[in-house]
């Protein structure tokens, strides 16, 4: 298999380097042979080439068979009124891959639960899967700017919407049967046009139970009853925010990985957390999101369900009984949990 | 003072009833004369005249000193297909009294903490003001349906960024002298124009600390470390989710308040619960939020500061000691929470 990894910006290059180890180990556990091939993305490719997306790393991603990515994005780039920014790198990746569906499993560890803001009775049972749009929405719309005004549009095919919605159809039969589509409708147009596609399919599921909620109600209710929720499906911005907001409830952001899927097999896993800069550099990073984004490569691109499942006990393992990094109370170092992480894999 | 009334749908007449109950109490204590009136929006005025803001409800408004909104919409409007909606009413009211600053005020109260998904930790000492832009953006942009498509376009002007956020300063300058911005402005055009603006506007506030989040990260950070924030000011969209997020943190929606203020002193007022059907015309509602927001009318469209206090005090006995309603736990009906707070107005 061929790999491509893009560490990034901020704490990506350290939590890649981490999740590239634990996927190694698996390699020669499991006596496969993987090719890795790392490229810039982001800040850093801004940096060496100009381009927060260089043509050498879009042409090594499409011919790769799973791309691993860090994070995006720092204050050295996030100047408002920057000519290029790191983030377009990854949309205009993300969209060149057509990896539309991304999905954000959210757990919380039983370990964890007390690092967690919600009260402990509120998190039993949380076992949640977002299926955010990705490719479409106000994040690839036509923008306008004047020195006066300025516009972004949110636009949204039924054909864009279907096949998203179809993938959470997919995995809602194959979990727990309950699908939650999140949308505006009471406002937006793409809502309306988001929930009737959504209406018109759920005739080809009828063994799932569907639900529609206001993406403003929906914020409320993922903090009341969280695990009254298994899948949750919605378009790219209202995606960014819930999802964001849901994983604050795993207790860090650091241990939250996502894949997006397109039609093919191919696909792009990434940790949720962002580049964190304020820990850049310092070994402190929690590799745990990147490591489970590994997973998921192995089982969603690979199709390597026993591999994907090792490395999961094996982070797993490390959560209940350490070592933990800073962010979820402990004091190790990404590289000692990656040691753990590899140790515990057998 | 002119006082118009608009109970809307769902829960809606019934908590206007119980904030005009307390009004007329205030009015008698202090020995004012207002004069008030009702009229039809949303559903209810959709199955009376055909429209969602009949233009005898319009011209009442405008003529106004304040107006006083239950709820509006409900599911038997809510087709997304529907010709027209409940909540077209409510936003072109918005729009037509240039109520362009929606304040949100959120404390937790101490005795209902023990009802908020939030660990009681974390809400000590929350006190933040929402202040979200109320007649812009997605609401209001142009949108476009075809068979196979659709498009909202979110449209932001300097100008009208520029009142929303200078009052936004104000206000932090009357409190904690901290401000956070909230916006995307990794990904959208619009969110770069409102950053700058910010930014240009901050010159004039040297004595309010000025800090930005991104959108996604304030609905994680409102849930790690809500007591951190004083003001926050955002765009439309952004502030009905953020805004819904943050009231789940109070134990119950119901018992929000808010305020929708433009040039001049006239103001929409409106509980920030919805209309609640599942509970309508049971005479169970919470009536809180709606009574708070007659306290907000007192005070900032009638200048009535005293009488806004009393209220807020009457309030503050009952939750204190009772009787609660039912979304906080006790079993009162909604008059019966009226009755105690007219009783504790003093
Ligand atoms: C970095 C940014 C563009 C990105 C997004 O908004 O999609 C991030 O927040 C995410 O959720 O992956
Ligand atoms: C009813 C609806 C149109 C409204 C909004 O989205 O503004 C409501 O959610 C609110 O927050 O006041």
């Amino acid at each position: 298999a061929r790999i491509v990894t893009l560490p990034g910006d901020g704490v990506g290059p350290e939590v890649t380097a981490a999740a590239v180890a634990v996927l190694k180990t698996v390699v020669a556990r499991y006596e496969h042979v993987f090719a890795f091939e790392e490229q810039p993305i982001g800040g850093a490719a801004i940096d060496a080439t100009g381009e927060p997306l260089p043509a050498a790393t879009l042409a090594a991603c499409r011919s790769a068979d799973a791309v691993l990515l860090g994070a995006v994005g720092g204050p050295k780039w996030s100047d408002p009124n920057a000519p290029v920014r790191p983030e377009q790198g990854l949309l205009a990746l993300r969209a060149a891959l057509g990896v539309y569906a991304n999905l954000r499993p959210l757990q919380v560890h039983p370990t964890l639960a007390s690092l967690s803001p919600l009260k402990n009775d509120r998190l039993r049972h949380v076992d949640v899967l977002f299926v955010r749009e990705l490719t479409g929405g106000m994040y690839f719309g036509a923008r306008t700017r004047t020195a006066d005004a300025a516009t972004d549009e949110c636009k949204y095919s039924v054909t864009e919407i279907e096949r998203v919605v179809r993938r959470a159809f997919e995995l809602a039969r194959a979990r727990r049967q309950h699908l939650t589509s999140v949308d505006k409708a009471n406002v937006l147009e793409t809502s309306r046009l988001w929930r009737s596609t959504v209406q018109r399919i759920a005739a080809d599921y009828p063994d799932v139970k569907l639900e529609h909620q206001l993406v403003d109600s929906m914020a409320m209710l993922l903090l009341t009853r969280p695990n009254r929720y298994d899948v949750v499906v919605t378009e790219n911005l209202f995606g960014d925010i819930l999802t964001d907001e849901a994983a604050a409830l795993a207790g860090s952001l650091g241990l939250l990985p996502s894949a997006s899927l397109g039609e093919g097999r191919r696909g792009l896993y990434e940790p949720i957390h962002g580049s964190a800069p304020d820990i850049a550099g310092q070994g402190v990073a929690n590799p745990v999101g990147a490591i489970l984004s590994a997973a998921l490569l192995l089982r969603h691109s690979l199709g390597l369900e026993a591999e994907a499942v090792a490395v999961e006990s094996a982070v797993e393992q490390v959560l209940r009984h350490g070592p933990h990094s800073r962010d979820i109370g402990g004091d190790a170092g990404t590289d000692e949990v990656r040691d753990a992480v590899i140790a515990a894999i057998d």
